[in-house]
């Protein structure tokens, strides 16, 4: 932490900052250059609260110099963790493609998606069933039923499911049905809801607030990982800017920017990241070549039909050649898409 | 709502979601443009989803007309909702000052400041007990301890207490300490929160989210209306914009725009909105002169050491100060400032 | 400046960015924190190029201290600029009022409205003759015949003229018939414009650029400083955000900051900062109350039928009520809007 | 043009508008809702200002229907503009690499780095003579003398040069040096000097502003086809949101989605849109991949000692494996990195 005085600062003033940094263990430094004097510090700064010091009389601006997350950070980590979901390694060297509606709305839908993803090679099946959505007269997902159904799919499929937890009291329930629990970008501040999916064991994927930084994302990560669970996923899903041609900005920035931050897995959702079908396509080959380590797309049988979200939903076969098309470009770049096990086929 | 069909768009596909708009029990309208086709329905579209028409062969873009909203909207209800808390009526003629601490520290620290608040005519005193923050490594709130400091503050001093719930599972025991329940900016959208506030009688301060629009601001406000709790004061908090130089960038538009949209009441938190102690008292008097049923405003015997958000409390002689210039600016606009009941006094 | 070295970075690393420093002619100072070293430096810190830093082995952060304007900052000069401006000082203690149409679209139209500001006692007449417009089928303003209106209002009136220069070889032509020449929110970072506007006399009303920073818009106006031009006054005139309810959103804090930072006068422009004519009065009271030096407003005598910007144009009827508001206002904060010197009156 | 009428608006209002929407030259069309009343008109609404209906009394909002430009738009020529640049076509079928120096710093180093790009087949080189500085005090550029090592570089090596020109006066002096001229972001909506690039024969490389729309973009470019340049390339370049890890963020979508709105060519500037070298490897690749039609690098040989920008800088050594990355990626969506022609080989 760097303490920047207002030109004019006293030497009480100085001392006063410099003491304070004392009370809090730390050594405080002074440099005084030829304008300003400033205050540097040795010893761990997350202890101490930059507001603190910024009241003081004299202080103009408080510069952090550690990141304040630490589980979360590659530094504490060097070496890339990687989440297990169901037979697939997410963080590896193969990308890993995940799949489904944005909402289960019947059990012949998503049955009949379920048998044509398997088809393309899916492992992975996304689903929800707990929908939180902006207006309360919107659909707000079939709930336990639609839990129900998602667990039929890795019965008869062997896929792997993943699918939303919107509160603490569902934290339970929807952990006993899915293999990854996904926190979803209004939540992702939710602090109670960070630290229960923090003390059960099963994976999470973590989206990144709609207007949240990368550094604000790692440190909802390390609420989660402070409470002992390690398994976190973190999720590049579209950001809100001025631009309104399509509904989010997919910040693709994000991901090799998490890389350099972060030894958790990073994958992209360019359904919601766009907004619109007709963009999915080149926005995940983007992301597969900034580096993302898997992607999470929604498909749709029948779009036009689709109770939710519909518009940023690809159909199958555009989904089947989405997949063909990410095996050469992950192929450019030295991965693959991850393969179906043999256990898996036929 | 409008539906826009691409150029060269063909009849069937006009058809098609002509009969689709009929499905829906609305009648289309047909209206061909030089360039485009569009298509325009009769009946309340906030039945339809706009996305399904979206996804449709040929559709351009969807327009929505109403308002998202309904209960939250002036046009619903003309007339300016009053909400009481303790002896204030936030809504009506005069403008309601709230202050307090930032987090509820110690008995001593609160108690003092109540004290101080109470001799300035303060009648709604604000804390928290429970506290979002950013990282899991700083000061989370004293918890149902601070709770009951802020009873005694109630009992003592004769003043009304809001103060934040974070959590559904937190809503019973707050709403039986608190006059009125905040929301804060973090929870906006926590969907399960929003419900439960609104299954229950005490009134709600609904925070703004640091980057919802207006419209999902009311949303969310709706979310709680509709559940029956028409109790409902919506908070401009600051917003987040590339500007760096204060740490949100308070939306002052945002005060006479929601004033058109809808007949809650607005307050305006500049202590949030600005970040910086000193940018407190002008953005105060702007909040009121921009037409603010209230403020809500932290307040710190000793800035320097409070234990969260420091850097934008005031301390307790410039609070004195600015509830002076804002009654005298409320008069310039033909308000007040709430005046202390006399039964209050002495 | 303070530089702060990547975890891990080794003693040749930090002897080649202190080596480098030296060579700027700075002196380097170490401070080795508990998990990286930073190096800070003692000297002006302008000369040196953050980047080149920033690209040496081993680096992670460069931070910045000193504000990288210098002519604009109060820290350089204490107190306030004044500007004149025709019998009007802008940055004095009593709040200017600027008013006039968008665009001077014909003589008949901009006598007309100017006799009515003038017995209102507006005494700068605002009004394009050049017009920036997004689209090139838009009115682009009646160049030179229209500054010859204006300078018959001056004429007429004793009304100082205030409008907008969009290129440098017109910068001789317009100061010809302007009192304050204004650069508008799409050319603040027109260095060409800039400089020669900075070559000139007149003064200059620098409008923010509509997703400037305000260190930007300081550096803009040190731009024109640094030619030898003192009087420039800066204008907030609304930012681009998320937020679509409001055009833009009016940066109500940028007034009292920008106070801080700079001794220039500070001056605010309602009408695009809300781009709702509707929302001009409260927005108005609101930047006089954050303590404005001034407002430039749009004015029209039939809205309906102004060539641009009609939106977020007032009637004059309704600008006769907010000159009085904004007298109660300012007096409420111990100033006064401008009065009319008595020579210019009857 | 849909135009919303308030709820209540009476029928002397809709009369109103209606009557003003013939004397346009349009045919209104009304559509009586079941809460409000909107009225659509028929024939082409560009020649409408739409701020002058939204004045009218009883109007809610206006909505557009067209794109307000035209000669840009994909809908006007829906066949790809290819604009030849040296020996290189821009927006064919394979992707242009166009690589130099931020600033044209010396002949020496200009010649070096030229001599090392020419080496891995680059055939289009960039460098700035004329250089946009947010600080006055920062390197302006070599202003002629290095237009006229630009010349040199074409001169030696063959390569068409790309290079920024900032103000009117220079756009004869920098066209009789460049092959295709650049306008920088900050002078996007520099309408003054997009005229003047539209009148001049030579291609120009049009950046988008930091926080402008594609819709802005695109009626940038249409600016100078509308004067009968036909030659605009566009350009992202990364833009200005809350994020503050990267400079910029670099908005992927807009390669795909300015694909579908415009048949000109789409390259993109992962040296600006990342501000970090650490950045650009990943973030070309995603260009790519997301049907870029070239690319703008920053290249240099020292970067430590680029006079601007050289943070975002990549070593020549890492710009010959980027190049062949870009190979792979290219080939995995079925196009390839334009060749060296045989003429300029050996």
């Amino acid at each position: 932490m760097l303490v920047v005085m207002r030109v004019g600062a006293d030497n009480a003033e100085v001392e006063h900052v410099m003491d304070r940094i004392r009370e809090f263990g730390n050594t405080p430094v002074l440099a005084a250059g030829t304008e300003r004097v400033c205050i540097g510090m040795l010893g761990d700064e997350r202890g101490i609260n930059p507001d603190e010091i910024l009241m003081m009389s004299g202080v103009d601006r408080v510069v952090p110099i550690l990141a304040p997350y630490k589980l979360a950070s590659r530094d504490f980590q060097p070496t890339d963790t990687i989440v297990q979901v169901g037979d697939q390694a997410i963080g590896g060297k193969d990308v890993v493609f995940m799949a489904g509606p944005c909402s289960v709305e019947s059990r012949a839908q998503t049955m009949e998606l379920a048998a044509m993803l398997h088809e393309l090679g899916v492992r992975i099946f996304r689903g929800g069933a707990f929908k939180p959505r902006t207006s309360p007269y919107a659909f707000q997902g079939m709930g336990e039923s639609g839990l129900q159904i998602l667990a039929d799919v890795r019965e008869k499929y062997g896929m792997a499911i993943v699918t939303e937890v919107m509160g603490t009291e569902e934290v339970g329930l929807v952990a006993q049905y899915a293999d990854m629990l996904q926190i979803g970008t209004r939540n992702m501040q939710n602090y109670r809801l960070l630290e229960a999916v923090g003390q059960q064991p099963k994976p999470v994927l973590l989206k990144r607030g709609m207007s949240s930084t990368l550094e604000e994302l790692l440190l909802a990560a390390e609420y989660i990982l402070s409470q002992g669970n390690r398994n976190v996923v973190v999720c590049e899903r579209g950001i809100r800017t001025f631009e309104r041609a399509t509904r989010y900005t997919f910040d693709v920035n994000a991901i090799p920017m998490l890389k350099l931050l972060t030894h958790l897995p990073v994958v992209a959702d360019p359904s919601h990241g766009t907004g619109r079908w007709d963009l999915v396509v080149p926005i995940s080959r983007a992301a597969v070549a900034a580096g993302a380590d898997g992607l999470i797309v929604e498909v749709h049988q029948r779009p036009e039909e689709a109770l939710s979200d519909g518009a940023q939903s690809l159909r199958p076969d555009r989904c089947a050649t989405l997949i063909e098309e990410l095996r050469r470009v992950s192929r450019a770049i030295g991965r693959d898409v991850a393969q179906v096990p043999v256990a898996a086929r036929g």
